[in-house]
């Protein structure tokens, strides 16, 4: 399968260079699984999408019916893909500030699903990183486009073995994973680092901070040290293309995969299939 | 005069949709005036970009050459004129983390020089913004390309005749304009905000770090609250295309265009015919 694009509901493979998207990195995405022709909880998505515009300045009162003309667009897919959506702000303005009216691009690439080797779900290695992240409450919790900060916590190893790295702020508080978000278990308590000054919140995140009461856990999100995430039961990093991946060691420390973590795994597959 | 685009020595206006410049925000940039044909401070900017690929993690062994014969390539420039550069990570990679080796792209975009109506170099109106940069050492100083919060502070009026904004970082501290560094004199002390923890370390900036002390005037770079902006004998921004640009009005504060400011434009224009 090869990467199909769509810009602004046209196959296209390429972006003016005057775009505000990589000019300020202006815009947002969101990565999602299709499974069986279904975009995996496509109304989350759009709902954080959305929200970026309205923080970002991006016009969005057309976005939620081009995109489904978009969707509808795409070519009858045969086995699990991912779908990458980009809303940049479009080209114009004067220097930073945005044009009025602005005309935002939606760039939709279809791939072939990653594969991650080595069962994952069963548990992985993950490492501490140095990069911290900056606080900064206007842009923290939704999916921009300016991920300088990613790139240099990623950079900092390239053990395959290792599959996520986790990066604290720069208050020393834990934020979330490189590419995913944070949750671990406490005795009865499901807890997940709070995002009000970086991170982004997933979408995943947020379905298990739903499904974690089902399974007769309290939900907790507060600010946590290193020391408080490796006195964890069970840890876990969750994105929507991972899903669940069970912390089995953290740098020198083995953590066993918790039975909430299995019973959660099972409940976020159940309800992805009915989404 | 159309702008025109140079992408890797070729003439081209459009970038691939996978490009990390536009995905991350994974990438830097230059802009400079070009007057008579000569790119001002060509040195100064290209010492900047090839800091910035450090902290980046962008190769740049060859960036110097190849930049070398970008601009020779370019048709010769009649009138002054504005050169953007931008030099990103290339495409590729697996997620945040950048291929090896990386293959950067170097987008060249030569327009005519803006306008800037009504004598800005006499004196400008300018506010205070709301929008507060984060503390991020590791992307401090640095011209990249992930500029969300200065489309946030621009975009906070839209009334011409206000011509900048100043920012503070999160700790409250004074930073800079949305598009250029702010300085300002009190007493004998020519003054600028340190930028270890945000802003970018503007070339015209530094000149006048070099110029300042042959006017007699001592040095002095630190931490400065609003209070201490507004108690300036003269203030001023500067960058590369707009040179020093004096503010004669703060919010509701006149200022004069003073001496020692009249004396640092007149400084930096011989300077900027002589390299």
């Amino acid at each position: 399968m090869q990467p199909y694009v769509l810009i602004n509901g046209q196959p296209a493979d390429q972006i003016g260079i005057a775009d505000r998207g990589l000019a300020y990195g202006h815009g947002l995405f969101e990565t999602l699984p299709i499974i069986d022709g279904m975009p995996i909880f496509y109304a989350e998505h759009l709902q954080r999408l959305l929200l970026g515009c309205k923080r970002l300045g991006i016009p969005s009162d057309r976005l939620s019916y081009q995109l489904e003309r978009d969707l509808q667009q795409l070519e009858p897919i045969t086995g699990p893909a991912v779908l990458k959506i980009i809303l940049t702000c479009g080209s114009g303005g004067r220097g930073y500030l945005t044009p009025d009216p602005a005309a935002p691009q939606r760039i939709l690439i279809l791939s072939p699903m990653p594969e991650y080797p080595g069962s994952p779900e069963r548990g992985v290695r993950v490492r501490w990183c140095q990069t911290q992240l900056a606080c900064q409450p206007l842009l923290s919790g939704i999916k921009h486009l300016n991920r300088l900060e990613q790139v240099l916590a990623r950079n900092e190893w390239r053990d395959p073995d290792i599959r996520e790295g986790l990066v604290c702020d720069t208050r020393g508080f834990v934020v979330e994973g490189t590419m995913s978000n944070l949750c671990f278990i406490r005795g009865n308590r499901f807890c997940t680092p709070n995002l009000d000054q970086a991170g982004v919140e997933g979408i995943i995140r947020n379905q298990l901070l739903q499904l974690a009461p089902m399974l007769g856990l309290q939900i907790e999100t507060g600010s946590y040290t290193p020391v408080d995430i490796e006195a964890a039961d069970e840890l876990l990093v969750c994105n929507s293309l991972i899903g669940i991946w069970p912390i089995t060691r953290l740098e020198s420390r083995d953590y066993a995969l918790g039975e909430y973590t299995r019973r959660l795994q099972l409940a976020l597959k159940q309800r992805m299939v009915q989404c």
